[in-house]
């Protein structure tokens, strides 16, 4: 997960189901966690992005596989910030080599340009990118990685910062582009996708659907140039996936942890789980 | 911060003032961010740890200046987890030299002890930390660095856990020693301090109290084997600090990311704060 705001979430975490599932899994201090949202906590506004769903979609083809997911997205950063040698850039490499020693690297996911949609910036995304893109895949020593890049949302020029995107068009065609020409990258459109009140981030529902379009261009190995047939009823089924046993445990202790269930209720709502079980 | 749970902060966060300041930093992807509470997100569970009022009261002694946190405490970790070329110890040792490309070490706080508190592990702490803090030191190029161990908590055999904690006693007289006998290497008290209802988490006041504590340790460089007079005090004037225009407007840019106000009601808030300047 690299890129920028939209790649970390913004979505709101309440207008949306959480996804949890034992076999997603989120690197965390070069050790592999069961995945929580927010998963990729860069700033205090962090919430839903793109990476849940789309790892619920992996699972739905997967159902024995675990998944991980390497959170490196940096709120408001530019290509430059991503620049090769740059601190964004050094740090995901080192998440992704600690990940490395225990898994398999199996595609890049970026979300980035909002940041690089003025002043004349367009006009060199691609090339820019290109030079990121060629060193995270020689540094992992990934030739072939899949890199799924995600575009623009069409609400930009509306919103609360509108004025500044003037070539919010641009960077979508830049990175459409680039996916054409370059091996093993993948567009997928935002077309159809809303945000948030600032105009600005896309919103929980619509992360979610992204997150499906990311694993359709990563399964297929293809652009997603359209929005798919069957989103929402593919959230609704990751959404609704049944806990596991030990799934629900864990989250009735993550409540107790939080402060929200009292150590009496805990009990009680364990009890109960194993009481089922034994049934 | 390196540790398990306690370091990382397990303090509900609605049980305490949060601390915001703009000139108390985290270290987020290799750059430097304005901290927030949960410093530490280490689990979905992460709350209230020591380091916020260490770095309020660090603030209180150097006004003009920056402090910077590097979060890499991880629950539930034992002195083996955390053994040197280990995934705990690699990645706290790349996020401190990521962080030294910008910014000089000045100290590492410590908390971890209840993970090896049973079965005769206790024993072995003594030497086990001592090869952890040599090559931290080594591999950070930073042979002095003042090294801050707080005490395990009083309660913890009376907790929910307490039958595992046998030897929670002899952990704490293994960091006492160990300060004792290591240069530059100090003890912290738990005394006093209190526990969320697991009887295993330092609740969020308590944690208040344990920073005011680390802070005061590595400022006189000594152990702290008491607690200290006027640390409400102290937290009740870190948690008052008059925020500075910039920082209201950016917490009500944070309120509003979330979604907790409107854009108008935001853009009206942020009005009436320009408005305050111009008197």
């Amino acid at each position: 997960m690299v890129g920028q705001s939209n790649m970390a979430g913004r979505g709101y975490l309440n207008d949306v189901q959480q996804i949890y599932d034992e076999k997603i899994k989120v690197l965390v201090n070069g050790r592999w966690q069961t995945m929580t949202e927010p998963i990729n906590f860069d700033r205090p506004t962090s919430g839903i992005g793109l990476a849940a769903s789309f790892a619920g979609a992996w699972r739905l083809k997967n159902d024995q596989e675990e998944i991980g997911l390497i959170p490196c997205a940096d709120g408001g950063t530019s290509l430059d910030d991503w620049a090769v040698g740059g601190a964004l850039f050094e740090s995901a490499v080192l998440q992704a080599k600690l990940a490395l020693k225990i898994s398999k690297l199996s595609g890049i996911l970026w979300h980035q340009g909002e940041n690089d949609s003025f002043g004349g910036l367009s006009a060199l995304y691609h090339d820019k990118l290109s030079i990121i893109v060629d060193a995270f895949r020689s540094q992992l020593d990934a030739p072939d990685i899949p890199f799924i890049a995600g575009g623009l949302g069409d609400f930009l020029s509306g919103g609360r910062y509108g004025k500044y995107f003037t070539e919010y068009n641009e960077v979508n065609y830049a990175l459409q582009k680039f996916a054409e020409t370059k091996p093993n990258c993948y567009f997928v459109t935002a077309n159809g996708l809303t945000a948030n009140g600032d105009g600005l981030h896309f919103d929980a529902v619509s992360q979610r659907r992204f997150g499906i379009r990311y694993f359709e261009s990563l399964l297929e190995k293809k652009n997603i140039l359209a929005p798919l047939a069957g989103e929402d009823e593919l959230i609704e089924i990751i959404q609704n996936r049944p806990l596991t046993k030990k799934e629900q445990g864990t989250l009735l202790e993550i409540d107790f942890a939080r402060g929200k269930i009292s150590l009496g209720d805990l009990e009680k709502k364990l009890n109960l789980l194993n009481d089922q079980s034994s049934n």
